[in-house]
């Protein structure tokens, strides 16, 4: 571990409560010299799927080393199993509950996942209902000071992955996704990267691919200002993701897109 | 003090605003090495008695000689004293408005309260609408570096308390309450504490507790999956507090649950 | 550079969406010991007037040196420079697209645009569509390690200013100005300063000075709690500016005050 460690913090916890806050002092009481970022705390509420997709497409903007603590947590309390998973030089510490499918998905070849078991390092004050204070903070603030993966558990190989939107390929010469996000402009990520395409057509704004949102046809472009004014257009995003924009306006409200909606890419 | 100070705001700010943000480049100009942690900014605006509650419940969380800055504050710029509150190894700095109430109430045998007074230590910009910025951000950072309690200002005993509600007991046998507090999940949280239940009963979900919220009887669990989905429960929760909700739903929303509704706790 | 360097964040990013937390991880990667300040994330989506009008009006509250990174971007990928803004003791970097526009006009005297083509500074995911993540949190990392503005790029004189609600004086002892601003509380933040309020009279409380907001004549207090409640009322604000506001009330919701409205101050 560096010196300076680095926790991230992805919830469903939203803005106007204070667990998040409360979460980051219990950590600094543990270790004072950590650095805690915020990813968000905006995912919707019991939303696993989307604490999934939030985590296993960022957390390699993060350094080596960093600890990503990720918490949507409906069952909290019940049996599942609090865990610390270890792949491609990150951790990431929450409930066995699927919040950490699209990392397992990833198949990384260093993966293990440690059942957290060593309840000397929980907070005394434990709650069945807010483990996120009483269990995940102080072991990812314990972890963060150095102390060896194996002294919070065993390692487990039955760890719980929910089935997420995978592009369907059955059919030759058509890819068959769906909308997985909306962001805060409107876009509608879907859930057809640059590899699927790349199985299609090697230029990633090749003209001769058709792409369908529903029944509509869009044209791919390579940056937002390159769409004519309210009209619907794609591009591959940031993460490397198909995903559709409306270029000074809505693309989500004018289409009225949601999380679901069909997408189809084939050969014209 | 230790060499990495660290200060906490609670304030009805909120986040669209640079109110917090320009708090925090205020205290790092006086003390680079703090570290500073929102515990939230969602309070409702003008709420004392929200505010009042949610850092006493939740100050302890924190390492001790955290500094806890807390701003809710409508008569910001008129006679109001700002104050410097010592309590359970922690300090809070803060309007005399009634923000620390709780805290007082708790009745702490170290407390002590400084009015501030020592306006050099102020930002020369002070301005009669933002303190925050211009007296309690700069109050906090000087103080985090070290500088003696007594340097800000006098004891005062007269320092202001507001009514918080507190659960009715005047009834052997009954334990009459009401709703404080909604959260982002729709749980509704009471003023009743365990120590309250403890006098009915010695077991925290002993069955033959007979919980009303409003004209609705609710059953008593330990944890959130323990109930059915869909059906309002009831259970201790990670504060110590008496609090309503539905597993895989939520309660506020479906029973209209708000602030002021009454609870009763009584013998079946 | 001092050892622990300051970056701020201002945004139209919003909470929910994980980018402003990747754009730190990308930091934090490249200078593990900067700290990290979000002024605000909640600009309006491609509102480049607010954030001209957020960083000019609040830069000044956090120490010298400090490197501000804004980011409302509608025309991300597309031709527009990314530049390193040096002004009054303090950098700013971001899109060149008028974000800065208040900047320019204080007229400071030190003022100098660097145009950043440094491009073996940037994340090799350059993406069209995440340059805050790509570009301005890589550049802005690296040049708080103390990497020297001319390494970035070569100097600029036609970066873009928008025009901003100036107030007109062209009638002798009138002040025709607008709303600029509505704040969480229903504040109506307008474009008039103390200085040109001086240019009809010396005392910011004079009552001689006729203030109107669209039809309404409004008299000007020193402090919230000084003027009725539930009555319109106006202040000279925290950052200099006239200000409208309701005390114990919603001046915005309840006057259905909006950016743009017409505000004229003139003697009586």
């Amino acid at each position: 571990m560096p010196s300076r460690a680095v926790i991230t913090l992805t919830t469903d916890f939203g803005y106007d409560d204070p667990f998040a806050g409360v979460m980051k002092g219990v950590m600094l009481g543990i270790n004072p010299d950590v650095e805690i970022v915020d990813i968000t705390h905006g995912i919707k509420p019991h939303d696993i799927r989307e604490a999934a997709y939030t985590i296993g497409m960022n957390y390699r903007f993060f350094p080596p080393n960093t600890i990503h603590i990720v918490v949507v947590d409906p069952g909290v309390g019940s049996g599942r199993r609090p865990v610390i998973v270890s792949a491609e030089r990150h951790y990431f510490i929450g409930p066995d509950n699927g919040v950490f499918s699209y990392i397992y998905g990833m198949q990384p070849e260093s993966l293990s996942v440690c059942h957290i078991t060593a309840e000397h390092y929980f907070l005394s004050a434990d709650s069945p209902t807010f483990q996120a204070r009483d269990v995940f903070a102080p072991i990812a603030a314990w972890f963060s000071r150095g102390i060896s993966l194996s002294k919070f558990g065993d390692p487990v190989n039955d760890y719980i992955s929910i089935a997420l939107a995978i592009p369907d390929l059955s059919d030759a010469g058509m890819i068959r996704g769906e909308v997985i996000h909306i962001d805060r402009f409107g876009n509608a990520i879907t859930n057809i990267t640059a590899s699927e395409l790349g199985q299609l057509s090697s230029s990633s704004a090749d003209s001769s691919l058709r792409i369908m949102l529903r029944d509509l046809s869009v044209p791919l472009r390579k940056y937002y200002e390159q769409a004519d004014k309210g009209s619907l257009a794609a591009l591959m995003n940031s993460s490397g993701f198909l995903e559709f924009f409306m270029y000074e306006g809505n693309a989500a409200l004018t289409h009225a897109i949601a999380t679901g909606d069909s997408v189809t890419v084939s050969k014209l």
